[in-house]
């Protein structure tokens, strides 16, 4: 199953050139999950060549509008591309008012069906599960309502011992033993018993936490303990730590702090203030507690393998 | 007085790379106007080096998003740009709803007072005036209330004759005179006639037209009548001319059409379908009627002066 991330956006509120508001595409297991979608979402998909069609499930952290501005364009497009595939939102109270009134007055019809869920950001709980994966809740700390995520990959299916399974299996039976059942005959007697055909895949599940824009708090270091990748917004440096205070943000000291002390596999850092220029000193100070940090940069893909997470 | 155009979009509905929503800045004498302003708007803004503080007053045509989904964005830059001079902002019915709800869950609180006019798409009337221009409204016919904006510039000011204007008249007064009047001294007696210090401008007050979405509609001719530029959203060839018809839109030649029949000095095409890679055909066909046609060019700047519309 694959489980790959493409970076779309790395900037903060205020625009910059060539720095985009937030937006992270993920494919897991050929299904495309969006989380926040910023101005200009729609324009970075098409420049990295992923494709919008593919997009089932958008989640949303919270409501300012370099986290979800561009959503209202990607989901005309979905309808002017004659989308008919149905759609999952996830989003704070609000988020489907805004969304509902902007097509009433462009009296757009969408052909496809959209299903929102409001999230309850106080708390962390789970949110969404499919055949894949489950996606918690991570409750952060903003001026608005405002969760993370965090996406676990459910517990990895068992392997075939390719040399004894008999052969003439369906395809449906050897699904039906990779999730670890046995083969049963039409007297519901049974054929193929399980553990004799498969064992325990050695891979453990995979994960990635996102935090967005958040107050430094170290219950979000609980909630993303040992993950594979943590993509954590870490807007300005520690020098500013008092106004990443007043304005619930994270410095990059923090979110190298968070990884740290989360036991996390790889932290990337992203969300920069307009103010800086070159982003160095957020590398140096993030790995300064953290080494195996990265910046976020736009159009940049990793895959979350079984080895850990890589560049592709 | 300056006068000048610059073009931020020439797609439609359907994002592509290279080519942005509508969107039109214009300075006038010094003040920024911005008719439209689709997804991505302010980025285009900072790309062609166009101070968003300018930006005074911004006028929408109708409420499809890819004429005014970047309306948010840059409002709230200029929020976090801690903008405080008041702004105006002429729309149809439901855009103020749109932006009000979307600042009430960003928990935003301008620091800037906005002055929304809700346009009546069906008529033609004077919406706007300032010192130096007019705004009309130009009805135009699409799936949504929808009008287009012609801005005329007020009658010129009167030329000075710099060699006998007495020594030592104030900036207050030289201006009193440009604008007809006379100077009197502290008893109300005329002090300097008018007539006797200027001369009548030969200049005409110059004029732009912004037609967007639009079914071809010949009432459409009388109301952009012998403006210096006309800009007309000609979305398809003229072989697509049913398409453009069941879609409210028109062709090429449609807009060569209105610009010759309306006797205009220039005209500006775009709002290209996303189907054409090339746009030789759409310059081709509006020109076999109306020679004086260009193509819109994003970034480009037009100059609305004295002896015709220059490229900048």
């Amino acid at each position: 199953m694959s489980f790959q991330l493409t970076i779309l956006g790395t900037g903060s509120a205020t625009p910059v050139l060539n720095r985009h508001p937030t937006s992270h595409h993920l494919i897991i297991d050929q299904e495309g999950y969006l989380i926040d979608c910023g101005e200009g979402t729609q324009l970075q998909l098409l420049a990295y060549k992923l494709r919008p069609s593919k997009i089932k499930y958008i989640f949303i952290t919270h409501l300012h509008g370099d986290h979800y501005f561009g959503l209202i364009g990607l989901l005309s497009t979905f309808n002017l591309h004659r989308r008919t595939d149905d759609l999952w939102i996830f989003g704070p109270e609000g988020l489907a008012e805004i969304i509902t009134i902007q097509l009433k007055y462009s009296d757009s019809r969408l052909m496809f069906k959209i299903h929102f869920t409001e999230t309850d950001t106080e708390k962390s709980y789970q949110l969404f599960e499919n055949e894949h994966v489950t996606i918690h809740t991570i409750p952060l700390i903003h001026r608005v309502p405002c969760c993370g995520f965090l996406i676990r990959e459910k517990e990895r299916k068992r392997n075939l011992i390719k040399e004894i399974i008999p052969a003439g299996l369906s395809y449906e039976d050897l699904k039906r033993l990779k999730d670890g059942y046995d083969i049963l005959d039409e007297n519901g007697q049974i054929l193929y018993k399980n553990q004799d055909y498969t064992t325990e895949s050695s891979n453990k599940p995979r994960s990635y936490a996102f935090c967005s824009d958040t107050l430094y708090h170290r219950p979000i270091i609980d909630q993303v303990k040992g993950v594979d990748l943590l993509y954590y917004e870490a807007t300005f440096l520690d020098e500013l730590s008092q106004r990443a205070f007043d304005t619930n943000h994270s410095t990059a000291l923090q979110a190298g702090m968070v990884a740290r002390d989360a036991k996390v596999g790889k932290l990337i850092i992203g969300h920069f203030s307009s103010r800086y220029k070159v982003l160095d000193d957020h590398l140096t100070e993030a790995r300064s507690v953290f080494p195996n940090t990265d910046l976020a940069v736009e159009g940049e893909s990793l895959l979350i393998g079984n080895s850990g997470v890589n560049h592709v």
